[in-house]
């Protein structure tokens, strides 16, 4: 798995606009209803990443959920990264999915 | 719920070890074996949470849980607090339960 450019990150951020590239990693916060509904995007979000075997660091206060993603091996973005943005999108906004 | 003061928060830590006062919230790290067992203990604070109704500042990277509990209304530590810390301890360190 091969860090990406800068270039590459950007041009992948353009399909998930809640994300930004900073600090060798792409971020995001997103804000819920409430407590229950935080968590339960959080423990879909966490099967995921079993299955992807890619893990984000991550912080909740509440209804809100930051998420944090990186390869720490290459110390930058992979492809591993999109493709858990991509399911946590898939969960945290399932609207977007039709 | 009053905010308590520092001499009440340091005695009271006494009997929950891994838990320190600072920046008017008290503050604990805990370690498991890999993601699942953190995750699966974050699930059961979950609830303890809602139950209490009282929520933690907390964040995760793979098998380690920082936690931090303040209560915001009063822009400190109060026995809320210590019911939610005691409650985790519970989940997070069951050995020491009996």
């Amino acid at each position: 798995m091969s860090k990406l450019s800068a270039e590459d990150i950007e041009k992948r951020l353009l399909g998930l606009p809640e994300w930004e590239y900073y600090d060798d990693a792409i971020h995001a916060e997103f804000e819920f209803e409430n407590f229950k509904d935080c968590f339960s995007a959080m423990s879909r979000i966490a099967f995921e990443c079993e299955a992807l075997n890619h893990h984000p660091d991550w912080s909740n206060v509440y209804n809100v959920l930051t998420i944090s993603l990186t390869t720490h091996s290459v110390n930058g973005v992979t492809e591993k990264d999109f493709k858990l943005a991509k399911a946590i999108e898939a969960i945290v906004e399932p609207d977007e999915e039709d």
